[in-house]
């Protein structure tokens, strides 16, 4: 049975203003409805004779892969969580040992979470033709065919034909400056890497424990510790801190006598920055994609995001992207859109928040907006999902409002309990303690006012969670 | 005594979108804390021997010259409605009316709202040589030694000397084209024509009765309907109405034999576009002027304007114009922000609002913000003026929720009045009447929350108002 297993890493600069650390690139709905994780994985189940999927995924992002999950149906999967970042190959390895406990026969389809294939069809019948291979013990990687000397991706040079139209490994070439790169493209016998593999689960697990054995002993010390707590996979924390930081490539795939390489043009790009989405994007007669509501006179070859609520009008612009969203927009030149890591840097260098989160908090219970902030208080818009629980709390130096707009909340303070329903509103004194639940089947959606004389989010004492945060 | 007379006009569409059809740029603080129209008054009022001031502006604009007059003391200043728009020459006229009535020996010093002077002292000493040309019963205006040769203005070419350093008119010009600009600026004889003259009240009144009598009658006969309203002269609507259109160059100035022209340098500028506001504007090194929270790699010759609580970064870019307001972020070129007017068309066409309004409108009583909006609710934030009333009124289709956040309201609700402090809230239901005030001397703050099937603003049944609304 062949289990995808989807990587969802990334730290969610390159994309900023969209992206932040909290929410990366493969959480968000760049091109069409969904996200990029959620395509990844819905491309992934659609291919015939697969098997359960494997999320591996931080700790921090845990509670966005689970609503992201239940956004698209997939219930049957497991998310493992890494409770630190040690790279690919100590992150597949858990998803490895957590197939073969299961199914020792398993065959992993290893699929970074934040790419983008538009030949689906060309996909589906390259991982038909790495299965094969993968049968005969082979650990296949995709070479996706380049279209252009690209000088930002790593290649992989093929050797002898081992039928199924893959080939053997003959080596893994750095990123090559644009000579070599364009010798690769006319050569016709150099691919991207991708970062996708098929390989078996117990093969995988023994290339490890040849090559890279203290990786092998991390991960299984870790996967012995395992333990759900809700929908996750929590390994033992210490123990997988103690794994080499690798990757896949370096660890075993550079290595191993059994590395072949199939072939694919499917469309593929790792939408490694707003120039890149631009590529990829639809665009109008002009050159230009528009996301939310834009006016433009005389603009060309340009990417523009407005967000809710905001508009956007450009003139006599060219080869710009801009990206709104609530508390931070950018405006870059398109061909300098690297550089929206130097700016990821100063907000980081400047002790702020503009990198870590959106001025929309997601929480498992839902979310906050901080819609609105004066002197001494502050206004938020909140969603609670449906069996969604805010901890039992209280705080020292705020007072809350609470008006809820529309559904049906269940409100706990101190001794009381009481259902709250649209246009009614209650009032949460300053030390009282409080809860907040959805026990129906719409979300509720309030307004908090706060009222104090400091509003930080740290004045907050959880005395009971749900989620395991206090 | 010399009475500076501020004409308050503009449509507000050069500089959106901060400027707006309901805040024109006038309004706006562009340089510095205090608006264009406040830095006029200010250094108007500052001039040797100056009597009260007299303010010419539309309707629609009353609350914000009455408040921003308040804002830097102007107490003793009369504001002279227009009730339709008839171009200068009729504006001018309600505001020698004005004063010959009190004083038939008024001198008037007439200035645009909306210009830009940096070198106060050479203002001063010009005003100080037309005010003995007007003696004379001169008409003077102030001509703009040109720097540069501008197509956008138009020019005055002199002719003999009167002295004091002023000059008979020998004709006005149209706005060139470039060579002719520039043949003016070798010839050392022309000056822009800025809008900004001197003369007697009463010199200006028998002017226009020999040259414009339509003018004149038309301006008497809504100035005998006068009648004060608050802090407001509000003339004859209809007889006003009947007015010819024009503007004191046509109907006056180019007729009389009787011009004059006092050639100034004083780092005069209209402002007309963004690219104006760059140019006298303080810029770094790199040519850029930074307004609010803005994180900048390699960017040049550019300004930038943030607004409250969001950041703007930007990246590789040059000659950009880029301005942020709360519901609509302008990008633009440079040299082609006059298109601005092309996106205030569309959105015109389109039947939208940010043209005309901000997100925070401007009220009587102070202001509100629509600081978020759902399916049904909405949530503003109000501020009530000390001494602000709003309507006793009520609504149809919503219910509101307040909640003071700074500040003391005065609550009406049906046949209750009460005080509502600093975190406290009260329910104002569907179809109940309801008024809101503030009795003390801080600004109200607080939070309405709106709850029902439509929360449009014209749900609302006026009852009774203090500023003549309902």
């Amino acid at each position: 049975m062949l289990h995808p297993v989807v990587l969802s890493g990334g730290s969610g600069s390159r994309l900023w203003p969209l992206s932040r650390q909290n929410q990366p690139k493969q959480f968000l709905s760049l091109i069409g409805d969904h996200s990029l994780f959620q395509e990844t994985l819905l491309r992934a189940n659609a291919l015939p004779d697969t098997g359960a999927p494997v999320t591996v995924c931080a700790e921090d992002h845990r509670f966005m892969v689970g609503e992201q999950l239940q956004g698209i149906g997939v219930a049957n999967g497991a998310i493992v969580l890494e409770p630190s970042a040690r790279n690919t190959a100590p992150a597949i390895a858990l998803a490895a040992l957590h197939l073969v406990a299961e199914d020792p026969a398993a065959t992993m389809l290893v699929l970074p979470a934040d790419h983008l294939i538009e030949d689906v069809d060309a996909f589906r019948d390259a991982v038909a033709r790495a299965a094969v291979l993968a049968e005969q013990d082979w650990l296949v990687t995709f070479g996706i065919t380049p279209d252009y000397p690209e000088t930002g991706y790593g290649y992989i040079a093929r050797g002898d034909a081992l039928g199924e139209g893959g080939f053997k490994v003959d080596r893994f070439v750095e990123k090559p400056d644009l000579a070599t790169a364009e010798s690769y493209l006319a050569a016709g016998t150099y691919a991207w890497n991708s970062g996708m593999f098929l390989f078996k689960a117990q093969r995988y697990l023994d290339e490890l424990q040849a090559l890279a054995p203290a990786i092998l002993a991390a991960a299984r010390a870790a996967y012995a510790k395992a333990n759900r707590d809700l929908d996750f996979i929590r390994v033992g924390k210490d123990e997988f801190a103690a794994s080499p930081n690798d990757s896949i490539d370096y660890a075993v795939m550079e290595k191993t006598a059994r590395a072949a390489v199939v072939p694919v043009s499917c469309g593929w790009s790792d939408i490694g920055s707003w120039s890149s989405l631009w590529a990829v994007a639809e665009r109008d007669a002009d050159g230009n994609r528009y996301e939310g509501d834009v006016i433009s006179v005389d603009t060309r070859d340009s990417l523009v995001r407005a967000s809710d609520r905001r508009m956007i009008a450009t003139i006599g612009v060219e080869d710009l992207v801009i990206v709104d969203t609530p508390d931070a927009t950018l405006v870059a030149r398109k061909d300098r859109v690297q550089d929206v890591k130097t700016i990821v840097d100063k907000l980081k260098q400047a002790g702020r928040q503009e990198h870590l989160f959106h001025r929309k908090v997601y929480r498992p219970w839902g979310n906050y907006d901080s819609i609105d902030m004066g002197e001494r208080f502050q206004v938020k818009r909140i969603e609670v999902k449906p069996g969604g629980v805010l901890s039992l709390q209280k705080h020292h130096k705020r007072a809350e409002h609470w008006i809820v707009v529309s559904g049906v909340a269940e409100v706990t303070c101190d001794d009381k309990v009481f259902e709250l329903r649209e246009n009614q509103s209650t009032y949460i004194p300053l030390g009282s303690v409080h809860r907040l639940r959805n026990r129906g089947t719409e979300p509720v959606e309030l307004i908090e006012v706060q009222s104090g004389s400091y509003l930080g989010e740290d004045d907050i004492v959880r005395l009971e969670d749900v989620y395991g945060r206090s």
